[in-house]
């Protein structure tokens, strides 16, 4: 079974904003079993939006679209959809009803929002449960296009609410299973030598896919027919074999974060953690407060962007910042003991590095970050030294810290 | 000038990779005068390749592919290219020293990166400065295919480099000038109602589109045309009369984000910052250290997570916390006092929330998020309480607070 996702709006042709709803429905339309062929953005223009519609349904039996619902003149997907199945707007007082209940609390009526109680009057109308455009429907020759709003949040309650389950009572499916293991040290080239060999002998329902980032590469293998038992096992087998190639480089097999998988070790251990952070600036903070429930181990991080920071929330020693520099091994090491001495935790992680694009030197570049972990008595260092921008320096030294301290506590 | 951008890979129909490559390069070619009338994301198969490059070939003068060009197996983009424009790899010396001086530092060379040497044989071939993929510049019937790799920010450098100069010179094109403004205080179709009638007497080669975004709505004005200095002057007469209406609700007049706006405005007026954050986790402080030269204004953030952490990093009174919680004015109040204090700063933002989806109350339900901002002796708190799930909450909370920060210190 197979879909096209069509996502409607100028600003995602120039630019402005970037097509998060494609990925997230594509993930959720596999889980369904069903697979996403093709996905297309186009801007606000009936013509295109006709054009793209139809080709997309002559392909596919399930197109689904995002955008131009809103209530302002750039939005259009409706009239251009009751264009292409021969249809028009109609007034509907259940969506005016609800169209008053979304917004009762928070903002007046107006002209502009009953404009979003005409709906096509061919299509059968889904209520939107936390936003004012509602959704629309439509089938034809055995095929359903359904329309959806463009703003994540509302797309994603729609989804899982009312669309998936209706397409996967109206669709019989194919299975498909993936399993994706979460490798590091290996540049992509090596592991690809290292698996050519077991890569080359998989069965034909299976297909494997390398997806590399920032120090990590992710290892896709995705199964596809009929018989789930059958695809279960070969799932099973070629993991067991993958995982007596890679051992221990594999450290996740359900494509978890890093952040939820320190989360995890820490609560299975009843310990608690602090971050200190120079370069990174918060972000490891930021990615581990980003999990539900991190307030059971994670008590506080002090970002100490400056050297008197430093010194006196984390007790770094003048000695040691004029010696070796605030990026330095000593100076992350201090850092991190200050980190569990001042927020009294059993572990803590720390950084030090220059980001870019400025401060580099000869012997310090740009891209060089100095990364320190402890727990208890125990102490590990890294550095890390190619340059790929300021926003991907964090990134990755964010990564190779909580990889790092993974690595400590497990 | 029209182009077209094809995305290739598994990993985006599947929804494993967010395709922000496309985002980036439909911004970079507006501003060249090249517009972006379609984005398609297929899967590696090559009878999807061929199709979704014919159809674009057919519709525009240019189109910018990226993906696919890995040493892995499945990679072939390179191959369905070469059926394409009816060719064959050859090897390429000229790439093959590239290849080798690009991974010197890094890997061991291997028979894999070496068929990363073979190009298509009737393409103009530009080096890639930082990767083992080569780039492939096709022209037929006056078109241009360029075929490029998808790791971000090789396609980026790239596109820098060679692409984007390239076009220039190949194309001659039409002049296309954007003004985004930021507006805070206005939900959607309030504003739109506000604008209606300015909205309705644009001249016809200008187009005003929303951009709405967690408690800020961008509104673009683009302009279209041969005569710049025509369309200069109709956004500037036009921007005037927006101003007249909306007055300082607009705090942007060029899509700057809000932490580079605070981070101008602290530069400025020689003033340093910190922050003390509970639900938004360091979020604030990562996006004002997101900026490159932050250090110049920024000296450090302690997040407290625990209400411990509050009381002994942040002084926040025992008291307080039994007579208000953590999610209260009072003790956002103290956090943004104590956070100036402990970092020495002449100002603070400071944030406590129940960002969920656990911990609400009935009388602090989920979403829930008090922030203040002192500046010297002035204070402001706000309370925000609308909830949209943990990171929409966090995000605008951070938002919110740092918005705030800028209306004192302004």
């Amino acid at each position: 079974m197979f879909a096209e996702i069509i996502t409607i709006g100028d600003e995602l042709l120039i630019g402005q904003v970037v097509d998060t709803n494609s990925a997230w429905m594509g993930s959720e339309l596999n889980k369904a079993g069903i697979e996403v062929l093709r996905i297309t953005s186009i801007r606000d223009r009936e013509e295109e939006i006709l054009g793209a519609v139809d080709d997309a349904m002559k392909r596919v039996d399930i197109v689904l679209v995002t955008g131009g619902l809103g209530p302002t003149k750039d939005d259009i997907t409706k009239q251009a959809l009751c264009r292409y199945f021969n249809t028009r707007l109609v007034f509907s007082q259940e969506v005016f009803d609800n169209v008053k209940r979304v917004l009762a609390t928070k903002i007046p009526m107006n002209a502009l929002n009953r404009s979003q109680a005409m709906v096509p009057e061919s299509c059968t109308v889904i209520q939107n449960p936390i936003g004012s455009a509602s959704i629309s429907w439509f089938e034809r020759d055995g095929k359903v296009l359904v329309s959806m709003p463009g703003v994540p949040q509302e797309m994603m309650a729609v989804m899982t609410e009312s669309v998936l389950p209706r397409l996967r009572e109206r669709f019989h499916t194919d299975v498909i299973l993936h399993r994706t293991f979460s490798v590091q040290r290996y540049p992509e080239s090596v592991l690809a030598e290292r698996l050519e060999e077991w890569e080359t002998a998989l069965p034909a329902c299976l297909k494997l896919a390398y997806l590399p980032k920032l120090g990590i590469i992710r290892l896709r293998l995705t199964a596809r027919g009929k018989d789930r038992a059958m695809l279960e096992h070969a799932l099973d087998e070629e993991t067991q074999k993958l995982k007596e190639i890679l051992g221990d480089a594999i450290f996740s097999e359900d494509d978890t974060p890093v952040e939820v998988i320190v989360g995890q070790l820490l609560r299975g251990k009843h310990l608690t953690v602090a971050t200190a952070e120079s370069c990174t600036g918060g972000n490891i903070a930021a990615r581990l407060t980003s999990i539900a429930g991190s307030s059971d181990y994670f008590k506080g991080s002090i970002v100490a962007y400056s050297n008197e920071v430093k010194m006196r929330l984390l007790g770094v020693s003048p000695q040691t910042l004029e010696a070796h520099g605030a990026v330095s091994e000593q100076t992350v090491v201090e850092m991190a003991k200050g980190a569990m001495q001042a927020l009294q935790t059993d572990c803590a992680v720390a950084t030090s590095g220059i980001a870019g694009p400025g401060g580099g030197t000869p012997e310090k570049p740009v891209g060089t970050v100095w990364m320190a972990v402890c727990y208890k008595n125990e102490i590990r260092t890294l550095k890390q030294d190619t340059n790929r921008g300021r926003a991907l320096n964090i990134e990755r030294a964010s990564n190779n810290a909580l990889l790092l301290l993974k690595d400590l506590i497990k």
